[in-house]
C-alpha cells in the first residue's frame, strides 16, 4: 500500500481544480479504505484523488460530470499505471449501477449533497466511512446538515497550509474536511 | 485621522509587491503612529502603508530604492490627495539626512535588517516602535534577532488570512508581523 | 484617537469570552468608527471593544444580557477612564431606547441575529456599518443571509492569528470577521 | 498496513506533549514508510508517532530521554499493541547501536538538530527520509540549516488545523513540517 501523497504536479492538470497534495493525505488518511475495498470518487476533477485511493489499493469509482475532466482522470489513472472505472455523469444517478461502497470521497458534489448524503446512507454499510473536501463555507454547511440528518457520526477540520519554498511562505487556500461514518 | 484600511484595488499597483489590507490594519495598529509623529515607511512598494500613515497624521517618509516604486509611491500619495517625502534610495544610507523619527514600518529591508536596527537603535526615542513584516522566515529570524540584540522588547504575531468571496476561502500569504519597541 | 490594540492582559477579563487583542484590531478597522458617532457594541463580554471604541472617540453604547459581564464591562470602562453607557438586556429590545447608531459592533447575538440585522436595517444611515465577529459557522452563515437579505453590502475575512512567545507558535482560534455596510 | 490517524485520546498521555493527530497524518504521509523499514522515532514523547509507525509496519526504534516519557511510550505500544524497542537516551549518541535506518521522524531535537543531522547523514541511505516537526521557528530554521548542509532536499510545510466542535473552531498550534530526502 502506497500512503497519499503524490506531489501535484505529477498530474496532469489542464484547468481542472485539484485536491492539493495536503489536503489528499488528511483526506485520505481520515477516510482510512482498506485493501480491496469500493471506493468512489464523486467529483473526481484532475483524478488526483482517484490516484491515491488507487494506489492505496482501493476499488475506484471515479464519477465526474464534465467530459474533458472525465478523460483527465483517465488519462491521471494511466499515468500512474493503476485502474479504476471512470464514471461519466452526476452523482447520485450516476451511483447506482455501482456497486456498494465502504468508502466514499466527495471532492465536488454540484450542490447536489443532500441527496447524495440521502444515497449514501442507504447504500453503506456499517463501517462505512465518507470524506468530503469543502472550500465554500454553504458546501460545508449543507454537507454537514446532509450527513447529520442522515444519523453518520461527524467530524470536521480546517486544514490552513502554507508551502515554505525558498523561506517564503505560500499559503494554499484553506479547506474543511468532513469526515462521516455509520 | 483615518484608520487603515485601504481596499488593495484602490491603490495603483503594477507588478511591486503589496502589504495587503489586513495586514497593514494589523501592522498599522501595533505601530500606533499619532498625529504629527515623524514616520519612516522602508521598503515602501506600491507606498499603500505610506497612504496610511498620512492619512492617520504622520509625516511620512517612504524610503524605496527601485526607480519605479518609487514613482509609484508618489503616484500612489497623489492619488488618496496627502504628503509625503519619497526617499530614493537604500535604508540606512538614505535614513541618514531624514529627521529623527518616532514611528517606522519596515515592509523590505534588502536584506540589511542589522544595519537597520543598528541605525534605528541610535536614532528612535524613547517610546519609538518599529513594526516589521516578513513573508520568509530568515527575514523574520534576522529581525527578531538584530532588534533584540539592540535591546528593544519584541512582540511577534503570525497573521494568517483567507478572504470569504462568495463563500469561496482564498487565502493570503501568512505573514509575520514583529513589533519592536524602545 | 488612540488606535485599537490594547492587550489583552490590561481587561479585567473574569470568565467571560473576550475579544482577542489581533481580532479587535481587524474588526474596528473594518468598523472604522469615527470621532463623535453613536457605536453599539452587542454582546459586549468583557467590553474590551466598548473601551477601544470610547477610546477611538465614539459614544458607546454596550448591551449585554448577563448581569455579572454587565458590571464587568462598566469595571473595564472606569479602568480605562472612558465612558459608555452599559445596557443590561438583550438586543434588538435593548436598543430600542438607544439613540440611532452610525456604527455596531457584534461579539454576540444569542442567537438572534435575524432579528437584530432587521432591527439595524431600519436604524442605521447610509454609510452606516456593522460589524460581526463569528467563531462558529452557524453564526457566520446567519450573519450573512441576515444583513445581505436585509441589503446590506457584505464582506468576510477568516483571520487567524498564532503568538509567536520565545519562539513557539501559539494559536488563537480563528475567528470570521464581516463586515457589513449600508 | 493501518493509516496514520488515531485519535488523540486513545492515547495516554500524562503531561508529555504529542504530536496531534492531523499532524501526524501530513507529517507521517510525508514520511512514507513502508514495511518492514527501519524508523527511528526521536523525541519521541508520549509515543503517538511510535504507535502509527508501528501499525504501518515498521521497525520501530523510539529514543526518548525523559525515563517517565520511556515508560509512557512502552506503555501506549502496548496499548495497541504493537512492539517496538524504546530506548532511553538522547540522539544522536543514542542512535549509534540500533539498525541503520530507512526512515526517521524528529519530534524532538533537544537542540542537537545538527549533530542529528550529521549522524544521519552518514547512516541514512539512498532513498531514505527524514520529517522533522516544529512548532518553533527557531527549531525549523536550524532543521533546515543542518539537512541542508548534509545535502539532504529538503521542503517545508506549514500545518495549521482547526478543529470544529459543534460548529466552533478550536486551533491546533501551527507546526512546520519539514521532510528531508536524500
Amino acid at each position: 500500500m502506497r500512503l497519499p501523497g503524490i506531489k501535484d504536479e505529477e498530474f496532469e492538470r489542464a484547468r481542472v481544480p485539484m485536491t492539493k497534495r495536503e489536503v489528499r493525505m488528511v483526506a485520505l488518511c481520515m477516510l482510512a479504505p482498506e485493501r480491496g475495498q469500493v471506493a468512489y470518487d464523486i467529483g473526481a476533477g484532475t483524478g488526483s484523488v482517484s490516484v491515491e485511493l488507487a494506489l492505496m489499493g482501493a476499488r475506484v469509482y471515479a464519477v465526474e460530470k464534465r467530459r474533458e475532466a472525465a478523460e483527465l482522470v483517465r488519462r491521471n489513472l494511466r499515468r500512474f499505471g493503476v485502474s479504476g472505472e471512470v464514471v461519466l455523469g452526476e452523482a447520485p444517478e450516476a451511483l447506482e449501477s455501482l456497486p456498494e461502497p465502504q468508502r466514499v470521497f466527495i471532492g465536488g458534489s454540484g450542490g447536489r449533497m443532500e441527496e447524495i448524503a440521502a444515497h449514501l446512507a442507504e447504500r453503506l454499510g456499517d463501517g462505512g466511512r465518507v470524506v468530503a473536501t469543502a472550500v465554500t463555507l454553504s458546501t460545508l454547511e449543507s454537507a454537514l446538515r446532509a450527513f447529520e440528518r442522515e444519523g453518520f457520526a461527524t467530524e470536521v477540520v480546517l486544514a490552513s497550509f502554507a508551502r515554505v519554498e525558498r523561506g517564503m511562505m505560500r499559503a494554499l487556500n484553506p479547506v474543511f474536511v468532513l469526515s462521516a461514518e455509520r
